[in-house]
């Protein structure tokens, strides 16, 4: 059976030189980075060109990248340091986060009795930056999560107006990466964001490791206690081959972007040009459907699917092949809606199905030509 | 230049069947283990056995293992929830466990104010049994946590006597059993402990995987938030290949470990008559000297040798090609003494060198009659 994985955004297929590179770590640098022998020092070698690898595409220094066991690790290191080492007592933020950044603040809430302000929406899940402005004329210690590119519906956030208006207002900002790093470039010499995070797995790389950049002298303290690695911030023998992973991930994306965009963008607009001719009921979740506002890497569609065959729809593109998702992997297997989803979208909406399908490098317009005829066969 | 790797609790050379089983699911299995299609199903099944294969060897049930990123990860999972979680007001350890402990202690009396007893040690290191039990005698909610083979003397605590000990008394025990897991057999239906933690990379599997035990009903909440994860116990993308690579280890050591404990032995003994004949005003840290009462896989030997030449003495055998170490890697590269020795030794002994010598069946009797050479020559 024809089998087509469009949910990239959920983890996509790691790349074969990665994975060439980090069996060969495991083979030959077996040595623990915190060990002061030869064995030792060349495991820490490869750490320390890692981190200048990816302080060097971020362009920030090397001492700012603290490597992570993923995105949700990151971010909560981030967040919990902030409200208990910085003594933020305000957190700003969307109810359109992603649970790594969510529910860490609800735990920051019990834990500490911060306060939470959610920024107003646009009905296309579009933050409204002046509300955000309001929010920020306050007197507490504040800090503002918002992700920089929506995992469910690719909304694109202004990272450096938002930046600056924090910047303006003394607030630190806080903004999880994970959908853009190695997706896009960043310079964060010229967004003066304070902490970004990311995961390997999103961009062709190994699952359990990701980075956390923390901007110098920010006075961060660790989640995770123990020895002193990553300079005190983060305890725990190195991941060796999965940070080389990590690295080599990250330079095959930057090596090949501008080719490799054109071709996931071109297939995008190929999707949606044929959810427009063929699916003429459909519509676009979020900004996901405008090429010029959205990442291009995902679709999220609201499907003119009767009720009946709507309850089973992934269930049935799964058994045709099709993997695809209802929203984040994190929630996925619950029947709940996607919680993007139900702050956007009118009751009406609510009820059809809306799917998100992610591309890659590896996907093809034949796959798109197969999904659709699949999508047909369901809205009749 | 002959290497030989001596710094086998630092970390372990990788199995060439673990580097394999991982390799294969890199290529083979991306998919993110929370999706529901079909890629997602096959990588959590892949999760799934690994569960159930650790659980076996430990003989408890699959729902009390939950992975992370290493025995540091679970020992502050552990120790912060009992805390925040369970309200535990009172933690009695000691003052030679590991910092993943240490520290993470220090810090949940800095945050909750919880009281901290430290158990009082004999001079070869061996805990105080009696004053345990009296220290377990108060009112307070208690949390022990006592490893089970301490990483740089090599003592072996007796884990059913304490963890009985601990039940007697409405204690809750933790041990950090980072250097037993896949060097012992363990029936956790015998040992009535509460909390345990492993770390792949100490029995040839991989860095940046490891678990906790974590009995049912423990009610312990997660260190780390986002997706549901781990039955909600750990957010963030599961590493897939890091857990297959955990199992198999895991497996080659039970597999093979009746063979493989009897030649590390063998080795053990071998070095301890080497340096028996060959440096006679050499001794034996802890316990580390008898084969009976530490483990198998380490000696920690103070040496005879004169304090100009001591100062330099790792840096004079890594450059021979000896890996060994002071004691914990997480330390190493630091001027201070090791907080174990420096627990347990007298001023004349801590002014010597002490060397942590740890073996894996990877070594041979020819690198201890090799390493027995150099240290004769500083001996003189």
């Amino acid at each position: 059976m024809q089998q087509v994985y469009f949910d990239n955004a959920a983890t996509t297929q790691i790349r074969e030189e990665v994975i060439s590179a980090m069996t060969e770590v495991m083979r030959t640098n077996y040595g623990n980075a915190s060990s002061s022998h030869s064995f030792g020092r060349s495991s820490k070698a490869l750490i320390e060109k890692s981190r200048k690898t990816v302080a060097g595409y971020l362009n920030v220094s090397a001492s700012e990248i603290i490597f992570t066991s993923g995105g949700t690790e990151a971010d909560n290191l981030i967040l919990c340091s902030a409200v208990r080492d910085l003594k933020v007592t305000h957190v700003i933020t969307s109810k359109i986060e992603h649970h790594a950044v969510l529910h860490t603040i609800d735990q920051l809430v019990k834990d500490y009795k911060i306060a939470v302000s959610y920024v107003d929406l646009k009905p296309n899940g579009k933050i409204d930056y002046l509300h955000l402005e309001t929010l920020l004329k306050n007197e507490n210690k504040t800090l503002v999560s918002l992700m920089h590119i929506n995992n469910e519906i690719g909304n694109v956030l202004d990272l450096k107006r938002v930046a600056s208006l924090c910047k303006a207002n003394n607030a630190l900002f806080h903004s999880d990466t994970v959908q853009s790093v190695g997706h896009f470039k960043m310079d964060l010499q010229d967004i003066p964001v304070d902490f970004i995070t990311a995961a390997a797995h999103k961009f062709h790389g190994p699952k359990g490791v990701g980075f956390a950049f923390i901007r110098k002298n920010s006075a961060l303290k660790p989640l995770i206690y123990g020895g002193e690695q990553e300079r005190g911030l983060r305890a725990g023998t190195e991941s060796v081959h999965n940070i080389v992973g990590l690295e080599t991930a990250l330079k095959s994306a930057h090596d090949y972007m501008a080719t490799e965009v054109a071709y996931i963008k071109d297939l995008k607009q190929y999707f949606i040009n044929k959810v427009e001719s063929e699916l003429p009921n459909a519509t676009f979740n979020g900004k996901s459907g405008n090429m010029e506002k959205s990442t291009y890497t995902l679709v999220n569609v609201c499907l003119p699917i009767p009720p009946k065959k709507a309850a089973m729809l992934l269930f049935q593109l799964d058994l045709k092949g099709i993997a695809c998702s209802k929203g984040s992997a994190c929630q996925s297997g619950s029947n709940q809606n996607s919680h993007v989803l139900t702050e956007i979208l009118n009751a009406d909406d609510l009820q059809k199905p809306s799917i998100r399908f992610s591309f890659s490098i590896y996907n093809t317009k034949e796959e798109v030509d197969y999904v659709m005829t699949v999508l047909k066969e369901f809205s009749n």
